[in-house]
């Protein structure tokens, strides 16, 4: 009897020892690619669509789902959204609301809430005026009043209280220290008063929650719903309360799933009778892609076991830049549980282009494949071209 | 009298209340671009180079710079190099090496040193036999010996020690904890062992010192360079040594100019009479470029002043990623030496899109134009299209 492994589902798992994700052999895949290669699940993204639809419904709350596309704009992703009908977009520049129009979404399904909003922006978000825009700050409500009086707006505001994975700073959208995002209560009425002057009506409050969390983190989102009731008291005509985003998907054995029903009994209690938007991005597509790379040296250097791969931080920067692990797993299935400490590294020339750390791995040897897995949001839509090492595919797979 | 400020030079300073660089008046070329802008000072490349030449040839040491072109590798700027005639090219990927011969320069011409080489990468450069290949790893050496019996080949070593900037960790090429760069101590018999054993020449020996160093880093790099003889001593046929790179500019008003003399005459202690090679690509580049966006929107919440700008992180990642500061300056120079406490922000929606907190800078207001200084290395070249907000144009002036 094989082990098991703590990521393994039916749709990402070891058969026959090959490793299968979405009914596909993973390694055969990158075999026949050149470059470093993405593989997104519309299998994953379906099942994880619908299990937040039925937390919420079976909760009885009235609710829109915008997906956030920062975290993945595959253009087939995005049409494969489309043709579920199982959400909207939330978009954060013009250029992503024209990609979102240009797979099919309509101005309706789609929600904007960006931050320092130019004159450029407010130009472009003018000539669209089916799509629902939430205003970060009075600057932004003015900008919008200039150009639309009469359109309804939503304000994002800052509850001064944020949570995210792990608790890390890097992904904290508000807390403690006074962030860029939103509106404060210090400047709130000031905001109400800006929006009537600009005869824009307020209908929907919108507050980002944070990054990431999972179950330990539910008590701290109970305190910021608690904090963003103080907002939505204030607003006569109250039509959506905006969640954000921020739920979190595991990254390690020692994460556990996201229990969306207590999530959801949480949102329900806080809001009871509200229609309720919610912006997932990672939680609707990091655990349906995987990143494909090919293991190009292994070697001891002084007490350090390294396998360097074909791609470095610059195709998904989590690792190197925010702190947050990715799991690797070869696609050979490997013959017993056996693991060394090793530390793999990618093929950039900076020191700190190093994927995983010190961690135990099986032994591997030059040639094989390995995926990382939970590769499918905020990674190749930042990555780059740093050291003209940018070369990636994409394949979405049914 | 107005103020002068520290990062004021002939080709970068205030003329008539305007900045100026490179001649030409910033804020009206920013004002015809429709994106966020970088401007490349020819001139100040060609001074940096002829700085580094003049200060070698003064200690005698025969040389060679070979630029780093993973700093910046806008066309335009490396055909200007080679025009030039003044450097060679340090490649980390083949592409890189590609492009370099796209803009003229020959093979001689371009030195390769990179990590993880996979057969793919080796098949590649088994083309390009008038490259100087520098290998990082037992494992590149079997490659290369496999597919280039007889070739002439550098070892890439390590000499366990590094400097970098501030001492910043994400900086570290090598240090006390093991990294992924080059053949230690340990190893190095066998690197020289199977190097003859693949009939592989070893001419060269290369080190990375660090980055981003200044004076007040100079006696660590004596002590990198002592530990760096035990290596060149072994080698009987050495014909190059390669310093690699690391030869910092100042970031804010409290660096100084590194004193290349003093430099020089430090590498001429260390290593007389030997060609010596040097590979910057920060030296060279990075005070020779600005980054120009506009003032978004400037507001107030709660305590923080916030001046937002139309470009964030994923334009030049130094401040987000590498704590590395880039200083703000306004193309209108202000009327007088006020300042407030601002912090600057970018228009991305992560709470870490943030170009500087809480530094002292002036009123300024929307539709307003500023620089950001030493924006020609690791900024456009490690950019990405995060929330599709990738869009820059830039320009090289002469």
């Amino acid at each position: 009897m094989m082990q098991s492994y703590w990521w393994e589902r039916e749709d990402l798992c070891y058969r026959d020892g090959k490793l299968y994700f979405c009914g596909q052999d993973a390694g055969a895949l990158a075999e026949a690619s050149d470059t470093p290669l993405y593989l997104y699940s519309a299998r994953r993204i379906k099942e994880n669509l619908q299990r937040l639809h039925r937390a919420l419904t079976a909760n009885e709350i009235g609710h829109t789902i915008y997906y956030a596309m920062k975290a993945n704009r595959f253009a087939p992703l995005l049409t494969y959204l489309k043709t579920l009908d199982l959400c909207g977009i939330d978009a954060c520049s013009p250029a992503e609301i024209r990609l979102a129009l240009s797979c099919g979404f309509r101005q309706e399904q789609i929600s904007y809430t960006a931050t320092s909003m130019s004159d450029q922006d407010a130009d472009a978000l003018a000539k669209w005026p089916g799509v629902l825009i939430n205003c970060d700050s009075i600057s932004a409500i003015r900008k919008i009043g200039k150009r639309n009086p009469g359109r309804a707006i939503g304000l994002r505001i800052n509850p001064s209280q944020g949570v995210g994975y792990q608790n890390l700073s890097v992904l904290q959208y508000s807390g403690a220290k006074t962030t860029k995002f939103g509106i404060y209560r210090e400047q709130f009425a000031e905001a109400l008063e800006v929006a009537r002057a600009c005869r824009l009506d307020v209908h929907r409050i919108h507050f980002h929650t944070g990054c990431g969390y999972l179950d330990e983190q539910l008590p701290q989102l109970a305190d910021i719903f608690k904090a963003a009731t103080w907002f939505t008291s204030q607003i006569a005509e109250l039509r959506q309360i905006n969640l954000g985003g921020g739920l979190g998907v595991p990254h390690t054995s020692k994460d556990a799933l996201l229990n969306v029903e207590a999530w959801a009994a949480l949102v329900h209690a806080h809001f009871p009778g509200q229609q309720i938007a919610i912006e997932p991005g990672d939680y609707i597509v990091k655990d349906a892609g995987i990143l494909l790379l090919e293991v190009a040296s292994v070697e001891t250097k002084q007490d350090t076991l390294f396998v360097g791969v074909n791609g470095g931080f610059n195709l998904a920067v989590e690792p190197a830049f925010y702190q947050r692990p990715k799991q690797a797993v070869l696609c050979i299935q490997p013959a017993d549980d056996r693991t060394v400490n090793t530390t793999i590294a990618g093929n950039i020339n900076e020191a700190l282009d190093i994927w995983n750390e010190g961690v135990q791995f099986p032994v591997c040897g030059e040639g094989e494949r390995l995926a990382f897995i939970t590769a499918g949001g905020y990674a190749s839509s930042m990555s780059s071209n740093h050291c003209l090492r940018g070369s990636f595919s994409e394949n979405l797979l049914f």
